[in-house]
């Protein structure tokens, strides 16, 4: 390029763009590492009809994970007006890249993990931020939890202190399962629609964003080296099966992400790859009166303040 | 009561009703004679908050079924507007009745199996019947497909030559995975809003869905006693998980029932039951090129004739 013409201009999507691609091969590396290091994950590049594509990384068998997912996507194009009206998009015109995670650890000592970041632009200018993370121990650790929580916490305050509790909030609603009446774990945070602007830069909300993906990527990997050598029985595996089917429910039936990708013909591979390894229904099962089994579900309620010590049961 | 009282009026729901209550009497002794008769049903009786309620039967660590559930119930009061729309109700108040069932054998030669028969009313006056059958083989035997086509469609000839090819296709329609291209199993027959008057007298449909009730217990038990004591490999029982998985998928995510039932506050073990008692996915596995796993994948589409012989493939 000859010095007489301009720098090309370097579009927000292009930025946010190769963030979550740098993000995605990060993040990799860290959980690959709390793995033990000796298994990888695989990956298949495609490519989306309407434009861009994506690269899905899966590690399944690992030393710690039985099951992995770390997806990337950036696509873009004219979505059905069915699908622009579930998106509550301004427009059919759209681009949208991200980062989704969730991690199925052999263990039933180690939590279940799902951490999602997203960046979206419709046709008409306006552009969002979206994302969270939330944990899904099988057995409430509540120190761990607390411990959590307050990474998270943490990292919020730095951007704006009335995030954690408002995005505490819209978890507890979001990760819950009606017809259970029990939250999916003990949460973490969820927000949607940071508008560009009307709710921050551009900056200060891309700034955020990358630290709740990097909050994940420490905390969870943490957890991994703290939980994944704690012997445990063939009683607590069962009971993990148990709570992954209630995991396969809550992605199946009610995430709205998961029904907006497969009804809207995204990859179904890549949007599946959240479901359990292996899970079990049973029908009616109940946890015995004063079992650890008992009491876990005994924490699978909104509104529980996870920072107090200790924290309080809003029973 | 003296001679001199009127006989009282029997409506046409508390005949449906009593008749629906035998059926499930009929079929849970059907099905625990096909099982071996050493295992039976367990019920749990519950209350409709609204009026009614009914009657959860499930056989769980059969000889032949690993986990079968045959669910009766009788409810009636006002519905949400919501629910109301989701059902095209043209009254919130009603009355619906039905039996509804789905098997999930031990081994991966005897099919999942599902049925159901429902009656409703409105509280306008109108009522409809609305049913069907289907059958999941994990491997599908093309023989015993056709035999099971063949017992419906003898049924439908004697009540309506039109049933059969209106409600098979029906079938194929609903039991069917858009995200995943394919049929959940080799199909039956579907039905729904059956009108009373406009679609047949009362006595006609009424006596059509007692039809549909009883092939399916005397042509399901029939293939659990063929099939129950073939030999089978680790190699099957794998893909029978993988399958489950795929049943899972449909009734969480697709099934109108399932959601209906979760979104209107039904009870969500007896909606539930229907669920796999264990069921696997792994990221994008494909069966191996020639396969019997490949085959059966073959024969999971809309459309096949299978009271031709030999079937033709639509492929």
């Amino acid at each position: 390029m000859s010095i007489s013409e301009p720098l090309p201009l370097v579009s927000r999507r292009t930025v946010v763009e190769e963030w979550m691609r740098q993000f995605q091969d990060w993040l990799c590396q860290e959980l690959e590492a709390a793995d033990g290091g000796t298994v990888r994950f695989q990956q298949d590049a495609w490519q989306h009809p309407g434009g861009g594509g994506g690269r899905t990384r899966v590690l399944q068998h690992g030393q710690v994970l039985e099951k992995g997912g770390v997806a990337f996507s950036a696509v873009w194009g004219t979505m059905s007006e069915q699908a622009a009206q579930l998106l509550l998009m301004p427009d059919p015109g759209y681009f949208a890249t991200g980062v989704s995670v969730v991690q199925h650890p052999r263990s039933p000592l180690v939590p279940i993990s799902h951490m999602n970041v997203r960046y979206f632009e419709a046709a008409n200018g306006e552009a969002w931020f979206g994302g969270g993370l939330d944990l899904t121990p099988i057995y409430v650790d509540v120190e761990q939890a607390r411990w959590f929580h307050q990474q998270i916490e943490a990292v919020c305050a730095l951007h704006n202190p009335a995030y954690y509790p408002r995005f505490k909030q819209w978890a507890d609603e979001y990760f819950y399962l009606p017809h259970r009446q029990e939250t999916r774990g003990v949460g973490g945070i969820f927000f949607d629609r940071l508008m560009v602007e009307k709710d921050g830069s551009f900056d200060a909300l891309f700034a955020f964003v990358q630290a709740v993906g990097q909050v994940y990527g420490r905390s969870y990997s943490a957890i991994m080296r703290q939980n994944a050598d704690l012997p445990y029985t063939t009683e607590q595996k069962q009971w993990q099966l148990v709570r992954r089917g209630r995991y396969a429910e809550f992605n199946l039936a009610l995430d709205r992400g998961t029904r907006f990708g497969l009804e809207t013909g995204g990859r179904t591979e890549s949007i599946l790859m959240s479901l359990p390894p292996q899970c079990q229904w049973h029908y009616n099962q109940q946890p015995a009166p004063g079992s650890p089994e008992a009491a876990t579900q005994q924490w699978l309620q909104k509104g529980i303040n996870w920072l107090l010590e200790p924290p309080i049961s809003t029973c």
